[in-house]
Parts: C-alpha cells; structure tokens; sequence
C-alpha cells in the first residue's frame, strides 16, 4: 500500500496532475492494490507453513525453493518428499524434521497457534496408511491435535465399533480407503460431523487406479460427506484444518 | 437317445452299413448324440420354469413365445415384464400370476421341487426394491424360500444390526444395492457365507448408471462376494438357487 | 437403554440367573444397547428436519413417508420435489412451504437452532441456479444463514472481485459451477476457508453429463477445497452447515 | 463373553450399581459383546487360515504378520508373494510350503476340514494359469478337492467339450479367462451349477487390461454366472469354497 | 475425361498454347483427370445401388436425394428408414420395396450381377435381428446369396452346432450379437474363414450401450476375425459383399 | 474511472485526508478500477453483439435478457434457439432474424466492422451442417466474409479437391465432422493455415456422442490445428473472428 | 473317425450290445465324432503355420511348444517374439528365420500353397511400421503376395495419391494408423475392396493408448472397412489371407 | 510440371497421340499435376524448418532422417529430443543448438521471416514448463517473438493480474496448464484474442494423465478458446505462428 500512499501525497501536493494520476495508478501492480490473497491477512496465519509439492522436482529444485522460503521466515512443509530429498534439505536447513511414512519434511522456525478441537485421521487397510499419514501430519504441522484410528475397513467393521469414542471426540474426521472405499460412508452414517474422504489408489483390476473409491464416496447417501483428489491426503488434513480452525484456537499464550 | 439307439440296432441288424452309418451319424442333429446341456437332466430339473425376458419386445412376440412353450407343459416365468404384456399374457394363460413390482409373471403348470435352505434378500434403499423384488420373486419360483431384509443401507447401518437374526439364517445372502454399493461389502463382512451382489443404476451424477455401485462391489476385501451385472435381479436370484440347491432339497413328496 | 437397564434390575433381584441374561442380552435390539447413531443425540439435533430425496419415487410414495414422519414431530424437507408431489403434500401438510427453484418442500413443526455464522453460496452460470437453490435453502433450512452471489463464471471474473465481500464475511463457502468448473478453484484461491464444490451437469459436448466439472474441481491446486456428487446441492448445504455449526450457535432463547 | 459375565455377577452381587452397570457396559469393548463377525464360530471354521494379501508389502512386513498370527495357532497363507518374500517367510515358519504359480506361501498347523463335493477350475490361455492357480490352490488349502481344466479357451473350443466329464462331476466352477472372457459364457450355458467368472488382465489393446473380459462376464446371458475382481483368483477359490460347504463336508474323523 | 481429351486436341491442333494449356489443366475438375473414386468404373459396379443414411432426416429429404439420384438411373437403397420415410419415397418411386425388420427400403431400376458365394448371417438372440436383417438385405441387394441362421446366442450353443451346415457353406459369416458378444468368438474358432463381427447396443447395464460386445470382439483370440461399429449391419453386409465378390461373380447372362 | 477521478479530485483539494482515501479507494468496485475486461475497449468493439446462450432457458427467461440488452443500444445474438424462442423474441424485438439452421437469431441495431479476410467453413455430411450454419452464421454476425464448402467427408474426398480454391482463398478455415473426423485432418495437411476443428455429436455406436470425433481431432499429425468441444459451433465462428481480425479490418467508413 | 467306425464294427460283429455301445459312444473323446474344427481339413491347410503368441512367456516357454509342435511336421511362426526368445528357438531349429521388425520367428518345415491375388499393407507413419510388417510378414508366411506403402500418413496425403497404383493392384488392403487413425477411411474412401484397419498404440496425450485410433476406424463412413485390436498386425495380416485365398490359389504344382 | 509442360509438347508436335497422352497423363505422378501441398509455396515458407518427432526413434534413426534433410538446405527442428538424441545429431550438424527444458534441438540453414506480432506463452505451474518451453521455442524457431509468463496458476491468481501487460501486448496467447486446468478460462475470459489452450499431464489421482486438464479446457465458456492435445506444446507453437503470421511479416530485408 506504500507506493499508493506515496502517490496519493504527491498528487495532494500537486507533484502530479490528476490525469497523471490515473495513468500511474492503472500502471500500479495489482498487489500494491491490496487486492493479492483477500484474507490472507499475516496475523490470522501465525506458523502456517508453506508448502512445497516436490513430487517431480529434484533434490536440487526443492533446496532451491527451500532457501528462498527460508528468507522470509515461515515455517516450511515439503509433501511427496522421498528419502533424497530430505537429505539434501537438511543440508541447508539442519532443523528440517522427516516423516518417512507421510512423505513429508518440516522446518519450523515459529511456533504454530493451536486449534482447540480434534481432528480423527481414519483408515482402512495398510496399504492406506501413507495417505492417512500425509493427512495426519499435514494437520499436525498446521496446529491441531489428531488422532490415528488405523486398519478399521469395512471388511473388519467391528474394529470401528470398538474405537468409536474416537469418532466421538473428533471435530472433524478424515477417512482413508481405497479398493471399496466403504468405510466413508460407515462413519459419515456413525457421526453428525464434517466428514472428508479421501480415496487412495491402493488396489488392482477394476478399481482403475482409485477410480472406483473415489465413485464410491462421491455418491454417499451419508449427509455431510466431502471428497478430495485420489491420494490427495495434504489437500484432506488442510481442509480439516480449515474446518476445525473454526471451531476455535488457542490462546496465543499456548504458543511455547 | 432314441434315434441314436436305432440306428445302432440297424447296424447290428445290418440293415445299413458301417459306411451309410457313420454318415447318417453325422448328420444326426447335435441334441439327438445327447451332449446339449449336459446335465439338464429332466428329474434334476422337475418343476424350473422357462424364462421369457420380455424388454424390447412387444406384447404379441411374448404372447406367442408363451403359447410355444406352453404346449411343452413346463413353468414359465416373464421377466422385465410390464402390466401391458401381463394383459396380454392373461388371456392365453389365465393362470398367469403378475409380481408387479418385480415387473415378473409365471404360470404354474406343475409343482417344483423345494431346496431346503434360505435365501436372503437385502437392500439398501427404497428405490432399490424392484431389483431385489426381482431376485426375490426369481428365487422363489425356482423353489427357494426367501426372507427380505430391506432398506437396511449403510447411512442407517444400525439397522441392518437390530435384523442380524435374518443374515444367521440364510445359506446364501443377496444383497442390492445402487449409489455407494457399500452394503454388499458390510455384509459380506460380517457373515461367512455365499454373498451375490446386485449393482443398481439408482442414483445421479458420479453415479454413471450403476458403474460406481459395481465397481465398489467388485472392489470389495470382503471375501466369498461376487458380483452380477447392473439391475439383474433375475441373474442374482438364479444364481442364489443354484447355491442353495447344493445345501439338499425337499423330498419330492414335499411336492403338494 | 429402559430395558437394558430393566433386566439389569432383574438380575440383581436374581429374577434372571446369569445365563438367561446373557442369553437375552444377545437378543436385546442393537438399537436398546445404545449404539444407534452414536451422537445423535436429541438435544444437539433441535429442529434438524428429517429428509425425504423425492426424485423417482411417486407423490403417493412421498406422501406416505411424509404421515410416518408427521407423527414424530420433526421438520420434514423433501429435496427434487416437483411442483405435483407438492400439491399432493400440501393436502396432508396443510403448512407446507415450496422452493420451486430450490425443488424443496418444507414443514416446519419446530423452530431450529441457529448457527451463527454465515454460508456463501456462489454459482457461475444462470443454468447452475437450481443446483445452487438447492444447496442455500437446505442450509437455511438447517437453520444458517446464507449469502448467495450467482452468475459471477469465470468468464465474467471481474464480477466475482466487485463482490468480494460477500466471501470475506462468510464462514464456510459453497462453489457451484458446471461446464468448466473453474469458479471453484479461483474462489478457494482468494480465500483461506472451507470450500464445498459442487459440479453440475450443466453444459453439452465433452462435458459428459458433469465430468469435466467434477475432475476440475477434484484436481484443483487451492488448498481446502473439497468436492460432492454431482448436482448435489443438498449434500453440500449440509455439509456446510455441519462445518458452520462448529463456529457456534445461537443461544436456545433465540429460537422464537 | 467372559468380561460381560463377570460384570452380570458384580450386578448379582450387589458390587456394582444399575447405574455404573449401564456405564461399564457402554464402555465395553464391542467384541466382548459377541457381536463381532457373528457366525465366525470357530468351531465351523476349524483349520480356515488366516490370510496376508502381499503385494505393495516388503518382506519384512509379511514376516512381522506372520509371526504375530502364528502366535495365535491358526493355519496362514500368503497370497501375492513373490519368492522373495517366502525366502524370508520360512526363515520364521520352516515348515512353510510355496507355490510359485499361484503366489501362495502356506503354513499348516492344523489339519482342514474337507468339503465333500469337487471345485474345477477351468482356464483359458496359458497366461491365464498363474490366476488360475491361485484360486485353485486357496480352494485346497480351505479343505476342498479341485480338478484342474487349462487351456480349452474359446478359439480351440473343442478342448472342452472333449473334457466335459470334469464340468459334470464339479459341485462349483471357477472360470479364468483373459482376452474377450467368452469362455466363461460357454460353461456356464453348458452346465447348470454355480459358475464364478474371473476376468484377467492378459491381453493387449482394447483389452484395457481386463475391462474387455470383466464386461463380456457381467454381461452374459449364461444363467448362474457371478463375477470377481479381474486377476482376482483368491476371491474366486475363497467364494467357491463357501459354496462347496453347503454340499456337506466331511467327518471330522476325516482329519488326518 | 471428354473435356481433358478435347483440351489435348486443343494443343494438338494448335488452338492453345502450351502455357494456356496448362493454366486450363490445372483448373480442370479434379474428377475431369479420372482420379475420382479410383476403381469404380461403372462396369464393375453395375447395378450397385447408391445408399442413403435415413436416421437423422426427414421424410422430405430423403424424398429430396431419392429424385436426385433416380435420375442417374442407378438403383438406390435406404437404410435406417422407418415406415413414415418409406411412405414418402413410394409416392415418388411406386416401384420402392420396403423390408421392415431391416429398416431398409430398395428401389431396383436395373438387374445386380450375382456373386457366387453364400453369406451366411448368423445371430446370438431375437433382440438382434434387426442388426442381423440390416447386414442379411443390404447384402441380398447387393447381388449375395444369404443363408440367415438366428437365435444361436452362447447360452444355447448346441443350436449353433446342430446347424453347422449353414457355417460349412458360407465364403464369409457376418454374427451379430449384443450382451456378451461372445458368439463371434466361437463362430471364428470353429470355421477357417473371413467372418465379420457386428456388436450391437442390446443389453442392459454394464452392457454400457454395445461397448460390453465391441470389446469381446475385438479382443477375440480367434484368427480372422473383424469387427464394424456397434449396430452397423449396412457396414458388414457391405464388407461381406466386397470379400464375396472376390470369389467370382456369375455370367452376366444370369442377370435377368 | 470518473469516480475515481472525483476522488482523486478530492485528495487534490484536500477535501479527503490521505488515509480517507485509501480506504474508499479499497471500496470501489473493481470496475471502476478500469480492470474489467482489460482490453474489451469499446472502440474495438464496435457492433460486436452480445450473444445469449438459449439452451436450457424459457422463451420468458431469453426475451427477459433481450430487454435488459436492448436498453444498452448493442447488437444481440441467441445461439441454441428454436423457432418457439425466436416466436418470443421478436414480440419485443420486430426487427429480429432467424436463421433456423443455424439455430440463431439476431438483433441488428449498430452496424459491425467488417474484417478483410475470408472465412471458410467446411464440413463432412449432410447432418453436421446445422453445427456448420452456427459456426458460419455466427462469424457472419461478428463481420467477416464466410465462404461455406458442405458435404465434402473423407469418403467422398474428391469432391474437397475439386473446391480446393475454397481453401486457397481463406484466411481461416473452420472444419466441421462428426463420426471419424478426419476431414479436419485432411485440410489441416492440405493447406498452412489456422484450421478449427468442430467434432460434432452425429453418429451412432461407437461414436459416444462426438467422442470419437473429438480423439480424432485432438490426435491429428497435421499442424496449426485446434479444437473446439463437440457441437461447439458458436465457439469456432468466435474464434475464427478473432483470428481473421488480425488480417485487418475494412475502414469504418465501410460501415452502411 | 477310425474309433467310431471299429465301434459301429463290433456292433454288427455283436461284440458289444446296443446299451454298451450308447455307454461308449458318450465317452467317445469329441474330437473322434470328427466334430473338431470342422472345416480344418488337412487338405486345405497344406503348409499353413501353426502360431505361437510369444508375449509374456519365457524363451523356455516358448522353446518347449516349438518342440512340441516340430514333431506334427507343420510349419511354425511365433509372433510378439523378441531377440532373445529367437536366439533360443535357433538352437532347437537352426532352419528358423527372424524378422526383427514384425517381431516374428519363423520355422518352415513344408511348402505353402500360395493365393493368387496381392495384399497391400498400407502405414501412416515410421513408428506404426513394426505393426504394419507383423502383417505383412504373417500375410507372406501364410503364402500371399505382399506390396508395402508405407509413410504415406494423411498429414501428408499427396504420397498416398503418387502410389495408388500399388491399392489398384491389390485384391485386399490392410491399413495400419495410430494417433488419429484417418487413413483407414482414406483409402476405403478411394478404393471398392476389402479393407481391414489396424490402429496402433502410437501416439500420446488424448491418444489412450490407440483408443483414438481404434474409434475413428470404428467410426468411417467409408464402406467394406472393417477392424482388428489395437496393434493386431498378425490378426489383420491373418484375416488378409483369408479374404485373398477366395480369390483362388495357385496350382499345386507351384509349390518348390 | 516439367513433365506434363513437356508431354503437352509432344501432343502439339504430334509426337504422341491423344490417346497415349491421355494414358500417359494418368500416369504421371499426382505431384507433377500441382496438386501436392496446395499452398506450400516455397517462398511463403521461407526459412520454416522441417520437425522431426523424436520420441519413440532411436539417436541412429533421427540422425538418418537428419542427414537426409540437411541434403534440402532447409531449417530443421527435432521435438521430444532427449540430450543422448541431440549429441548423435551434433556429429553431423556441429552447427545444431539444443534447448534442454524444451527438448527441441534446431538446426538452422537459412534465415526466417520474422512475424511483426507477439505471442504470448502462459503456463501455470512449475511442472508444466517442459511443454511450456516446447511451445515457446517452437514459436521462435518459426520466426515469432515470445513473452513467457510462467507459474500464474489459479490458485495464486493475482500473478497473473499483476503481469497482465504481457496479455495486453500479444496478438496471441499460449496457455498451458495441467491438474483442473482452469488458468486457460481464466486468460480467455480477460483478453478478447485467440487463446490456444495445452493441457499438460501434470498431476495424479483423478487427473487421468491430462484428460481434466483437457475436458475443462473444452469445457471453458469463454469465447476464442482452442485446445490441442495434451502435453502438445509444438502444436499450440505451430498453430500460434500460423495465426500471429496473419498479423504480418517483417521485411525480407529484415532477415539478418
């Protein structure tokens, strides 16, 4: 907003005619305007993290973005990162942590303002548990407190009736399935809360790489079910964040 | 046989030589050397009707098919039958019977052959009736006694538990379902037996007539499901009598 | 839970020995034990109408479903009612409301809690008003209130930056967008909330009743975004308003 | 049950209140309640193993499974395992035994319970085999006789009829079929027993790894005909199988 | 070629030059050089009739084309006709010949060369016969002896064998069939000779509109088989023509 | 942007403090800003007309737009519109024109500026043609020349070589297929040029809809060209003018 | 035959009663019925391989069925076969021959009878050669003639014109296209033979793996095209020889 | 036309006869007629190179291909070429230049027309440089002026309003972008001039390697927009040159 304001002055003292004005304001880049990210105002995103997608970069590109994140002071997150590339970005960032099972690095430089409710990370089969991690440590890294419930399909469904305290507790819940994709529609029919599916492409055959997981939780007849990307497990625990974000945060005394 | 049996005696007679017989025996029609449908057997097979499937044909061609078959003196059942061909059918056979939401019509001409075990029909919604009616109604003509389980879908899943006695029960489950698909896989978790699922093309959108139901259903962990096509109720039925035949069948004198 | 705990009682006054109370507790109904829709609870549920989805049934269908639900006293919506199912219900429900656009029918038996904040509804194009309708009546009808900004597509960009306040000021925001379905993606790029997409089959050509607008919607790179059926409208007001609820409500003396 | 009974004597007791009763009892485990897996009596399942589903796992994941459920005593196969994961497997289970066309490994511990009636698996193509064997060897190890029929695929149809004595002493086909799948159409218009069709992905082309066959399959007017997942050979044997049990099984003085 | 022989006399006799020539040659018509339809000389194709596509015009401009083209004197046929079209060509052409059950419509002007080989159109149920009837006339006026063999589908495959004759007779087989289309498939196995595969849309389901048929063809394993689009009979009783040809034609003495 | 001119006024004449100003200048609307439609600048404009997409809306809702236009004093144009609608229209509009191929009316009230170059629009078959007309009509409306070449599919090929002057004179050339598509293929190698391909829906089978139209085109070797959706007529007489306008406009003193 | 005769024999010879030689008769192997392949006659087949699809087996595979087939004294190709697969082969039969560009093997024991008319393989581009010489090279091994026009894509359609001596010459045309597959209908369009399309896998993008290909041929106007699988050179090359052997074979004696 | 201009001379010197010549000329080949490539008129095609599609030839292949061309003394440009492709091809051409990101190598002979216009290259995302670059360079090697605007996804859209200059200045946009796609609709909706729309295959899950990219695009309302094959980068370049031509031409003299 300075070079607006700066202009505004000149033309109050006359340095600049009114049709002088106008042509130098249209010519102003559109973020001076105040218009760039409505919202996204600094203070109500204390510690949001970053987030680089490394998946098809290289080791070389992500230290490069890693190190011009770095500059500003954010905290930095880097999803679909292998092993590789985690090591190269601890070189330039020694504090950067690695989740192995989620595929994700973080760096933390300030602390991150908490959200008061739970969010319940849900899923199916093994083979489902990276997704459910990268949704899970994704909402983790951005201040909620989460709770795993693992290995609870459809195929085992009293392993979910056994946990259900967990669905109780939770603000918002996150299921993880592929194959059948089934288990969405159990728990979104169990609770009375925002529910976000996330179908993995965990199968073979007719399941079309995820295909008929994400058609199975699209046509839930279950209320209040969402849906995200194939795999998308980053876009399902920042949805969830978002959500349990409005059920209120910490105070900014929390912050350690 | 008998044709086959004459010609034998013919050449024991002499009465053609081996060269006349061999070709004779070539040209004698397929059936007559008795390896059309192998083991139709007629005392297997006492009392299972004939099948018309009567979508896209007009009243008349169904009319004049029934006549033909008729006069061969088996049952006769009419699938994809709407009340218009039923009219018409009355009024050659009288004792035609209509089943109108399963859209089927039979005609009774001798008993059939009762197997002893039960069949389930289970279905999610409302407007999946007509499919599992069709697959009811088809089991029951075949001889099978049936118990429905209806609008048990897994938005309401509690209810499926509260008729749980009903799953116990049956030797074979057939389970129907559109949308979502996912009761199929609920139930073939929860019991140990024959389950037949039935995709229907209920639903909208993402939906893609049936496609998303099927290919949950074919996606299952659930061990022993097996899937027929979109909306055949008849083919499911069928299939859950030739199961269930293998659990005995009633003494014939069980025959009224 | 009355007769859980009466045969507790009985047991205590040894009227039952231990196995017959095992025994019958075996054949309690599920619902008796408590498990029925785990947090259903009455109280948080005040005014929450019990849904009737009219599309392929008849109106004497709806009807009937409509009496069944009267005598319990909830509210009551019917979702793609046509303007001859309303007419038959308004014969049985003398206070019932029609949404033509929305294609809903209400009865309102009892007043709703009020969440507090507010649910964007935007749409792209003149064609999505029905789908949109949809989703800001139900949410009304859930009890919140909602903004609606239409026919701001992405062609007509600059109509969605005039109306930017109507996204700053809500809580949760629904994006209903068919051919393209980029609406959703710019809209969750200006603003850090939950945002409900919902793909309509609005459009000819590659549009495949919706697909194109579902896979936008569904690869989108804004963060939060999530996804429902196609046509949907109903699922994501509902949605919404389980992600609003979380912001709070209104006090019980609110509700006239 | 034991937990529930005990909690009853307490209540008989006078050492536990109604109240805290009721209390307890909502927070026992659901298992305790008898309602997990409902007919999964153990008695019926005698000598049933335990099954891993290998693929997308290492190893060392396969061995952690099967030591923690060779704790338990049970039987264990292995489907999807490649040589590699079974060298590892007999590291911990030296008795176990591998099948390298069907990818099982196999570890006995006691002895089945046999079916009396016969399961054929019928096969194609050559490369049909390896899912041929899959379902034919988790047929014997769930305690079923199996006859083996390869290679009579359509294009060389004779083959089959020339071995019909198989298709008629079988209580329950299995039929594995790549490519245009037509064989399955074939038997089962053949015989009138249940037929289980297993669609493969081998082909080329519009072949769409499988899609060809699993459409031919669903779609066949070959009354009896249900469908499994393509290359599903394990869900093919495990539901003939279920099937073959209700033919009545063996003593158990049949258990060697 | 007249104009192209008079220019030529033009240079000859020196009434153009040489540069004016070839101005004119290059302005020339392209069908004037004789490169048009390259081996249709009207000796070959006498009394091939000229075709229209019916679907999709109306009765007056299929009228419009029909006086169009009976004034170059050639035979003419419709396909895709319903009776309505077929009611307005006959005012104009009373000799016109309408075959219902094919949807074609023929007007005969002058006698067809006969080929000497049979056609034989084969098809799987009664629902395909008018795909079957649409190849079996468009390949009788096209100057082909056709042997129909109907009603032959998979599930009654004994029928097929007991009329093996008609296949032994054939030069080239057309099969229609829809569901499963498996039939072309086993018509290939058991004969050495061109056979043409028609799917059709009949069916239901995962049918998916003929897609299920098409598939199954194309991925045949059985040599020698082609395959035109879904419902296109025209296309294989043309197709079946021109292979029929190669056999020899009759003396043109034998045309009446 | 005069209001952004007062208020620059204002700041000039102290009238506004500097902080005043920054605020309101954050509250006016976008457009007054001057970004709207960035480079939409009337002049250029000149007798463009807006265009109503009719498909999907009552004659009620398009003569609502009408009116609302024609306050604006701009030409008007209606695509999809069937004779109903344009029976509607011209109650309130007299001077309106309908070209029922085309499926377009139009409402002249300025004149257009007319681009130098030639459009071509070619197309396959008879029944692509009222695609054709939209395309032509269209550009015709936007002021360009247009030149139509019909019926020119890629099995009748010589009749496109006969009219290649068509081609030649063209400075765009619009194709329009349906079935195979290949004709935009064919052009596209025929001449260097921009060449916009239309798939149309017309076929049957196979075809899904304009599908396999739509593939072909986009997977044409030929060069320069593109392509519109499937029916997407308007789309390509849009952008056709767009790209002939580059070739020069006529002096507004062409202008009657 | 020779079984079925000794069994006629015995019973005039009465060395067997009529009910044993019913009992025999049915355990006759078909084959003995003379019902297998029923027109393979030895006699016509004189010199035609027998075919091994080498993709997806070992070279030991393949090797064991080339002994196996050797010792029946026909000849052999094997098709999809690679380098090393050969290089195997060789050692078992140092008479085989390569042909690395059609991927094909072959072994040639006897003569073939050769087919008086031409096949000409028609390619549209350099990578669609490998497919195109599969055809070619099966249709040589089968005992045609073959001419190859090759590069002769539509992009650059004047090639194909320069070269159409080489379709007029030939009795039938196989046309080999991948990406958009036009071709085929090109030439159908300019020639009144039988032409057989293979589309190929070549390509990218919203090719889908030939699905492009595949549709367009499906989808020509042009009549007698008929289609083989995508990439089905041999089945093309097949189907060729086929149609070309009604145009009569060269005497006996021209066999070498 | 050497050839015909000299057999014209014939017929006027009496040399052939008419007849012969009108044989003769039938035989010529179809590019001495003048027809081959209609407007390729070397001297509006001054300087554009030949392309070589690498992907799928081996580094010897294209060399081949490049050596034959160099004979030509035209420009020459090499797509799809990996660095191993361009080291083999710089042995024969020292002078050839290689653009990694592009992986395009250019050989440049002789000098290009320059257009006077500018296009402008857009892409959203990182990933999608590769094709971006594709495009660009593309463009310049046809003898336009690029301005990139690379990284301006939807999901930052106010990148893309603060370099809208760049829009302003071109005659043409390029725009690439894969996952939804929507930055195409976006541009289009905000400059009134032909926008080429690439979808890339960048992204995972329902992405389906580009086809919502691809559908969006075809999807978009916004007026002028064209779409080519996904990951097309040169032919977005190629048609963009053709229609920047339109514009104008720099001066020969202008060529350095």
């Amino acid at each position: 907003m300075e070079k607006l304001r700066q202009l505004l002055e000149k033309v109050q003292r006359n340095d600049v005619s009114i049709d002088e004005a106008l042509k130098l304001l249209k010519d102003l880049p559109y973020e001076d305007l105040g218009f760039a990210k409505v919202d996204h105002h600094r203070a109500l995103r204390r510690g949001v993290p970053e987030v680089i997608f490394c998946q098809g970069k290289t080791p070389e590109q992500v230290v490069m973005i890693v190190e011009r994140m770095m500059k500003k002071g954010t905290n930095i997150m880097g999803t679909r990162a292998n092993a590789a590339v985690f090591e190269e970005v601890k070189k330039v960032a020694p504090q950067a942590v690695y989740y192995p099972e989620a595929r994700i690095f973080a760096i933390k430089v300030e602390p991150v303002i908490k959200n008061k409710g739970v969010i319940a990370v849900v899923s199916a089969g093994t083979s489902d548990i990276p997704v459910a991690e990268e949704a899970a440590v994704t909402a983790e890294l951005l201040g909620n407190k989460v709770e795993r419930l693992y290995d609870v399909g459809v195929a085992g469904i009293h392993r979910l009736f056994m946990n259900i305290e967990v669905l109780k507790k939770a603000q918002v819940i996150v299921v993880v399935a592929g194959m059948e994709g089934a288990l969405a529609s159990v728990v979104a029919g169990l609770v009375d809360k925002p529910v976000i599916a996330v179908p993995t492409s965990v199968g073979y055959g007719a399941n079309f790489s995820g295909l008929s997981a994400l058609l199975t939780m699209l046509n839930s007849c279950a209320g209040g079910l969402t849906v995200v990307n194939i795999d998308n497990g980053f876009g399902a625990g920042f949805a969830a964040h978002q959500i349990n974000k409005l059920g209120g945060q910490e105070d900014e005394a929390s912050i350690p």
